[in-house]
């Protein structure tokens, strides 16, 4: 039993360690880096994870089918710019590399402002702001940049250089198991693909690092199965691959925009009343915080794959604000000073506290169905009105004696009791040491 | 699958046909004819429906057994007055058909005003207004009267004169049946035994009426069954006489009150949670006006009967302010003015919105559901934030995959996902056509 | 189907018996008695409501095994009091039986106030309240008093004084069981272990006397089991001596707190849903009174025992104030004044009112169940709008015709259709006259 206890006591000393600080400082680290869903972005992503937990590192070919897709080829670009007419840089990929659509396929060419404005995308209400924008699967080029920018260019003639390329290579991806008690698994999956965005996504991916990084060092009941991939097409290539493995997921969240200032929201799995639904909503009950509960929809991040109906996994996905619900989403306001340390920290600590209530969720049988076992002739029990605070709350005592038919988990009484899932716990804990219950 | 699209077309050139103005039109033509439960006044009326529609007009004779009742004799009447002492007809049948309680039992006779008065009812709280009574099933005689009329006779002796017949005939219901590519039925049911009243209900006549004209030129999934029936006998007696095929009857609405200014109103069936009880909900939903939702209560109109446990059809009754909430109802105020041309198409217009869903409401099966299929390479995706608004929605087109699983219609998809029927109809159609559903 | 009215029209000559008065006149008689859950004050107790009704008094020897549990020695006591310096006593069981912690061992003694405190209990916040506490398995001693008197205790040496004996005996508990037409049961519990405490429970004692003494009359479709036990233990060893029995009880009430002027709560059993949860809430809702339904919990009163996961019994609990919600709970002001007739009378009539849709509620058959019998020609029916007000409510008939499919009871038609029970009631008495319904 002692084992199960471990999460719960190394929550108790998480302040300590500044978590939030040092997932914004993995978050600075990973910043500058140009990814995509393929190329060496991601490989450097990936080679300074490894630096915090033993990542194994796949590469899938370019052309391996993948149920209905094709891993695609492998985009990398050196550099990539448009000069005026004086032969200045009017728009730099080296100053930001949200100036360049992602997979936008090499061109060296010269044109025309009015030419050229058919592949110039701004967001003409955030006139201060550079757009995020992709072509992965249709080959096109494109440049993205403020709208003022595009206001101060000329109608001259301009120098186009993409010096890209799109070659058969391989789709990256990362993945660290940590095995637990039992081959049942937590997955926790983050993408990968998004270029110099803080909390779209580097906020999950520093979060999934420090939480394995966290859970490493314990003694678990559940494996972990942490997966750092792009987005759509990594998640659907990790269940091309593993088909076979899936079954082994007993519960799963998608980590992805943790780090802004918005209240918790969590979005349901499309079974909605599954294990790590019910942990989240209690975990965030308990906390007593303004949180929001959203129902399963089929879009968003990678829940989309993992909840597709021949999957339907039991995952949801725990953020802050929802994607496209802030006006800094897949902008380049999406900086280093849009994600906070103590927002990551307080993210994490939810992400602990849901696990937490999933690795000590338990079914027991109270072995004296009939009438209450007496509580007191095993000092479990001073009465409701003792002067001094029992260690164990009686009433939850009572729940779980009384709830425990079998049909009930630990996470159940919690919830029809109104009661924390750690004094649930606790109760139970003290119940099994006097063989007042036998786990199910 | 092109066939299924037709009443949604259809749908979409509606404006043009005026058909409130055609409706109210048919309403003030059959205003003056005194109708019964039986009689000619019925006959006449169905003759002049079948001036639109290939109605068939049954006759069931008197005495006839149908369940726990008999076909009644027959009612007619030639003139029905009452005359004072100076030989002025002070009540006349010849001004209103209201004034005489229908199924009267002739009377010739003189009696003093103290007498008489039993035999007299009137509205005391709307004194200018003549009250509508029926005496069905219990041999006698009266008249009605506005209480100002009341109010004026003297105490003297009176001369009343109940023309009328109760004699063997039989009763007269029309029914016209317009087959569609399924034998599976769609029921419309409408009472035809009021006399010279609008909204209750010629209203529902004139409705179910054109609603058949109007389906009678397209291609339907559905056969239907429009009912003109007097109430509860009439509605006893067809069930009567087709015991045998109601099991073909798939959703049915009773038309009742739907020419008065309230707001719509939908009453379920008993079920509560049948397919027509759906797609009502879902199209006054997608309305976005104010409208209200009963649940099933065993009085009312013939829903009584079809929704009798023995039977349990799938019906409910679309009406707008229901029976009995509107002072006119059963009043002479209920008359030419009191139903308007804009309601009456306003009525026909849902009617069709919630044929036009159980018409196209289907259910498929994914064929690609692990993961999500790629719609970009079948052209179906252009991006979530393309610069043009696509044809067929994204959002739609995603949660008919994730649903497809065969336990999901694209009602429901589209009750869980908040969309509009029709959106996720061409969703399903563009999936359809690319060999991404396949029909369950 | 006479006997089955007795209750309903025995309840309508209700008032005149002057309840109220009569049940506070047996609380004031009961209330110097110093009980506990063994000795001879529950014995002077039970013998003093077996002038009321005939009551079997049971004796359990003390060490027999009760499940978990083990029936205690039985306490008794003869005086307590502590005198000071000058041999006055300051605290005296004879002025009040609070003022000794039940079940205290006997102990003659002097000591000084330093040593005398850890034995004396207040309520510093009610400074003129006597708290009132137990200590039934641990061997212990105490006086409680008011705080107002303990602050007058001078710093001297006391004699203190308690000459009771804790010896093998008995447990004793009253039992009355009436025996109705079936051998289907329905359970009154009462607790009777509390010393001079007129709400908890010398209320619940004296309505379930007159209870039984109210239904001894009257002949009743279940038997009735009333129970007069020490709270925990007492139900404790009932289950045990009956198990084998309990399967009979089928419906079940805890009384507690019913004489305070809160309004009525209902605590519904463990299964939520069961047939005595549904009657009270209709009988409640009925009423048009404020009340409040509490969702099961696994503490209280009896409850707990009978709701234990081995036994869930559909037993709930219908008190006024809950238990520890009102601050005189468990203190010298829940005396004489604070538990009044009116309320006790008002209570009296819930329990009656909730145990005449039990004794009434049935489930019958429509006999003709496609379409609706004719109503008019069996007389039950003679218009919705006739002149004068029908004996038996029209709609009620409907109901009943509608929902007797064998699905659903009188109860459910009530709940289903809000309609009063009584009206239900009457419209199935009418129907099944007729030969239009049959028990089920």
């Amino acid at each position: 039993m002692k084992s199960e206890m471990e999460l719960k006591s190394s929550l108790e000393q998480f302040q300590e360690e500044d978590f939030g600080r040092k997932m914004h400082a993995l978050i600075a680290k990973l910043y500058p880096i140009c990814r995509s869903i393929t190329g060496n972005g991601v490989r450097e992503t990936l080679h300074i994870i490894r630096q915090y937990i033993p990542l194994i590192i796949h590469e899938v070919p370019t052309g391996t089918t993948v149920f209905d897709w094709t891993v695609p080829k492998e985009w990398n670009v050196r550099d990539a710019y448009i000069k005026n007419g004086l032969g200045q840089k009017v728009i730099d990929f080296q100053e930001s590399n949200l100036h360049l659509i992602s997979y936008s396929v090499p061109i060296k060419k010269k044109m025309f402002l009015t030419e050229l404005k058919d592949h110039l995308f701004t967001l003409p209400d955030r006139p201060g702001w550079i757009p995020y924008r992709t072509t992965y699967y249709k080959e096109d080029w494109g440049f993205c940049l403020s709208h003022n920018q595009l206001l101060e260019l000329k109608d001259e003639e301009y120098e186009v250089c993409i010096d890209s390329s799109l070659t058969a290579g391989s789709l990256t991806y990362g993945e660290y198991y940590l095995p637990g008690a039992t081959e049942d698994e937590v997955l926790i999956s983050c993408h990968i693909c998004h270029p110099s965005l803080c909390n779209d996504n580097l906020s999950g991916i520093s979060l999934a690092t420090y939480l394995a990084k966290y859970l490493s060092v314990l003694s678990l009941r559940y494996s972990y199965r942490f997966l750092f991939i792009p987005g759509t097409i990594g998640a659907i290539t990790w269940l091309s691959l593993n088909e076979n493995r899936v079954f082994r997921i007993k519960h799963g969240l998608v980590v992805a925009g943790v780090g802004d200032s918005g209240r918790i929201t969590y979005k349901k799995s499309r079974r909605g009343d599954a294990e790590i639904d019910r942990a989240v909503i209690q975990a965030l009950k308990e906390s007593d915080e303004d949180h929001e509960i959203l129902d399963f929809f089929p879009y968003g991040y990678d829940e989309r794959q993992y909840c597709s109906p021949g999957f339907n996994l039991p995952v949801g996905c725990l953020m802050r604000t929802p994607y496209n619900r802030y006006s800094e989403y897949h902008t380049s306001a999406d900086n280093l000073d849009f994600v906070k340390p103590e927002f990551l920290e307080d993210s994490l600590l939810k992400y602990l506290e849901v696990l937490n209530i999933i690795e000590n969720n338990r079914r027991y049988l109270n072995q004296y169905p009939k009438c209450e076992p007496q509580l007191g002739k095993r000092k479990l029990y001073d009465g409701m009105e003792g002067k001094k605070k029992q260690a164990v709350d009686p009433l939850a005592m009572l729940w779980v004696l009384n709830m425990s038919d079998a049909d009930h988990s630990l996470l159940d009484i919690a919830m029809l009791g109104q009661l924390k899932f750690g004094d649930v716990q606790l109760a139970a804990h003290a119940l099994l040491e006097k063989n007042l219950l036998k786990e199910v």
